[in-house]
């Protein structure tokens, strides 16, 4: 028997497009002899169609879509994840399903038993856990249909494979497998992060330690908005040799004989670089963002900082340096070898510039306060303005000629709070929002590998907002190595104050880092979508109260 | 038996506030004579906490607070919602629990069962559901305790109560009537809109109707963030009678009698006027923001509009007329009578106005952007920019004299994205997002019942952002009567294209519309919390892609 997998990039509520997507690819594995195509998780609407699952038309086109996909199954089969109706009253009007279909029509379903409904992921609030299970015969096998987290949450055995603490009360897999199945497909849509992919394969041999079964795991790639899809896809052998792992961030559909695939002799990994994949990653959502907005252009501040330089590589990666513009909006605190090193950047990269002196209006705007801000002292108020005013000239320049806005914050920033609502944190996407301000560090060196594209200057010198004379970000920060690691233990590990202060920081330094983060929180929920890269990103995948008393 | 029900104002995270809030509450009821006092959901904690339930830290604080309540229970029995841990690895890590707290110590506990996943609600994100209902004795009766959705899903039945569709498989207080209960107590923390008040007793009836008990439901009142809890406590009678329906909007703790409960002779409900119910909702969102962020003052932009107007009226209802900071800034294209209604609005509330005419910033900006802009046409450009100014000019007062800015944008420009992200679209908290343009209206005059607070100019001239000569809302946008009840349908109703089209509105009208608020999900990403008064409100309640192609 010879199975497809197929790693698309889908498109919420683009039937057409899905659907047309999915068509092409059954052309592909049909051509060569495939008897089985798997897509992924909710193909037909993509991943995550969130609210949209309300709808009553919106579930219609995603019937509409699997009917037409019905159509194709002449010489093959067809998985694919989509919605389907609960025929009961009780419960959830929704199943999260893997349709499979053949001869031409739905032969049978089988639904999602576990529900993510964690960090980034909703899927309780829509979908009825699947209570039965049931093998699919077809050509004389037994097939194991699962989606994703499915096979994620495998309680801890005597074989030391598996969670200690699983999230869930049932294991579908061992449900399934009591109708001994020859193999297991797995629909996914799983978000990317720096570790997936290592996670991912360990997932997958702890399955296959438990249960000796071959598995063809289907990953979407590309990204909705915030979620990254990284592909990745996996077959993976019943001696547990990972027979092939897909590229990451690109379409592929590739078909592979079962009995090869159980024959276990190939065994074959891709490398996972953390400065890689996150580049890929950004690179990814960047251009989807705009590719299934139907924008080309971008436009950003360029500062001569770390930040906006990284931002302007990405965003000439994924779009074109033809199609990102740069604005240099230099002040009477901008040191020369800012505008010099804002300006090399883009002669590197090829974008177009613009230099847009911020000091005229500045001083409008002042005039017009002073009968307000009689004696009182520049502060804060000040520093703001100007970070302000930038933000409307960048976003005059995008009204004027159609650029989308990209903001050019990093995650330490965004957690404590160091960066202007309105002014610096405008933009329609967060593009390295997720990403600490060491690992900008390292980002930049890793886009200088093959040669200076960020000028070494703008690597090596202390970063500093520029707002007022002398300023540094030190004055007011820790060093990011100490900011960064209180930050990760608290974001990413969920440690409270006494955990953090027992790894050994300086308890008054925690306690203010802590509160920075929780009393920013209001800053943060107005913030663009951040591409997420890490286990924890800011956004729909970390919801905190704001008005709240604890810790702040 | 004697029965307290405390309808208290949490606040999220403050445990050492709300256990002496309980502990003050616990000495008025055993004055009373209270054999029982409960408390609302989550109770220690405040409601909702979000991730901070992901906290090791924060559930030990939930604990203490607890154990500290325990101490009080010498001559009185207490009953408090707070998270308990789940003693089997499977599963999630925590319940949703009501805590039976007597003679010093944690007598028993029962989970909450149906944990509400939609809209504003998250509970499955962090809690296991019940699996066992047990009641509770004391002093020779049996209390059914029951949290909140615990009650609100009641299957349909012979006697045409409850619902037709139940979300959930199981109905916990069926479960409980089994062990003859004497009477039911829920313990709630549900959020207002402006209909809940009547829903709540409609859900109360069926319960009594099917169950035949006297049931006591403790709300929580005041607001978190964007959530408003107007209390309106229950006590019902077993034979339907509304024995008593505590205020809105009013902490209140009362002691009952469970045998004048059960005889049933009282039945008195309050008045329920949508204009009211919404009026007292907004102040109070807007004093409790202030109040549980430790904020005192507030400014906002009048611009002689019902908008701005009505918002300034809510604020200076919520904090006093004198923490409330009115700017006028009129530019070459607003009229004389703005500037006239906005102040006298100013001086009929007596607050601090001033004003900062922004065509001098206006004419720096656009000499600073003539090199770029040379030869194109005014356009959105130019109107955002002025919408900006005014934004940063605000902003500016805000940080300099530490003025919360209030965002004055109605629901129907939210919907249709009729807003200038970082321009009028600025501020902390919106006060009127939840608010339809037509609610506007009847809110406007509502708040003149008593006298002219809002000049009748305001409410009766045509609406107009006069952002360029002559320009009016309907210019652009259709009437606001029939936009209203399209949105009303799509947003509220989760009508599709051709269901609204079916009730008779133009085609072409209803997909714009629809297209309209679906590409404008990235401007509502970027917008502040907005006050909750609707059954869906834009925000946490209701979560869309910003990538999709479906309707747009």
């Amino acid at each position: 028997m010879k199975i497809a997998v197929a790693q698309l990039n889908y498109h919420i509520g683009n039937f057409e497009g899905n659907v047309s997507k999915m068509l092409n690819a059954v052309e592909t594995a049909k051509a060569q002899g495939a008897d089985i195509i798997c897509f992924g998780e909710l193909a037909t609407c993509g991943y995550p169609p969130r609210d949209f699952l309300e709808f009553d038309d919106f579930i219609n086109r995603t019937k509409e879509a699997v009917d037409e996909l019905a159509k194709a199954t002449k010489d093959i089969a067809i998985v694919v994840g989509s919605p389907s109706t609960n025929p009961v009253p009780e419960g959830k009007d929704l199943y999260n399903s893997a349709y499979f279909l053949a001869d031409g029509k739905i032969q049978q379903l089988q639904h999602k038993a576990l529900l993510p409904t964690y960090d980034v992921f909703d899927e309780y609030r829509y979908f009825e856990p699947a209570k039965e299970f049931n093998v699919v015969e077809y050509k004389g096998k037994k097939i194991a249909l699962t989606i994703c987290e499915d096979i994620w949450d495998l309680p801890s055995g005597k074989d030391g494979a598996g969670v200690d603490n699983p999230l869930y009360t049932v294991c579908p897999l061992e449900k399934l497998s009591k109708h001994n199945p020859d193999f297991v497909l797995n629909l996914s849509a799983s978000p990317f992060s720096f570790k997936h992919a290592e996670e991912r394969l360990k997932v997958l041999k702890d399955n296959v330690k438990r249960f000796g079964l071959p598995m063809f795991y289907v990953n979407h790639v590309g990204a909705q908005t915030e979620l990254i899809f990284d592909g990745g896809s996996v077959v993976i052998s019943p001696n547990g040799n990972i027979h092939e792992e897909l590229p990451y961030f690109e379409e592929c559909t590739k078909v592979y004989d079962l009995d090869t695939v159980i024959a276990g002799k190939e065994n074959r990994e891709q490398t996972k670089n953390k400065m890689t994949l996150i580049h890929d990653a950004l690179v990814t959502g960047v251009r989807d963002y705009f590719g299934k907005l139907g924008f080309k252009k971008a436009i950003l501040g360029l500062s001569g900082g770390i930040d906006s330089a990284v931002t302007a590589v990405i965003a000439a990666r994924a779009l074109g340096a033809d199609n990102v513009r740069c604005v240099l909006m230099p002040s009477q605190f901008s040191s020369d070898h800012s505008v010099n090193d804002a300006r090399q950047l883009a002669q590197n990269l090829g974008c177009q510039y613009d230099i847009i002196p911020i000091q005229s209006v500045y001083d409008s705007y002042m005039k017009s306060l002073e009968p307000h801000f009689f004696g009182l002292d520049f502060n804060v108020t000040e520093e703001n303005l100007q970070a302000r005013i930038r933000g409307m000239f960048v976003m005059a320049m995008s009204n004027k000629f159609g650029n989308i806005l990209l903001n050019t914050s990093n995650k330490s920033e965004m957690a404590v709070g160091y960066g202007t609502l309105y002014g610096d944190m405008c933009g329609g996407l967060s593009v390295i929002g997720d990403v600490y301000k060491t690992e900008v560090f390292e980002l930049a060196k890793y886009m200088n590998k093959d040669g200076e594209v960020i000028p070494v200057n703008t690597i090596t010198k202390p970063p500093s907002a520029e707002l007022r004379p002398n300023q540094k970000d030190s004055d007011s920060l820790p060093d990011y190595d100490i900011l960064d690691e209180i930050l990760f233990q608290y974001i990413e590990k969920r440690q409270g104050p006494k955990e953090i202060i027992a790894m050994g920081f300086d308890e008054k330094l925690v306690r203010r880092v802590l509160r920075l983060v929780n009393i920013n929180e209001f800053k943060r929920h107005q913030t663009a979508p951040v591409l997420r890269v890490s286990s924890k990103c800011f956004g729909m995948g970390r919801r905190m109260p704001i008005v709240g008393k604890y810790l702040s």
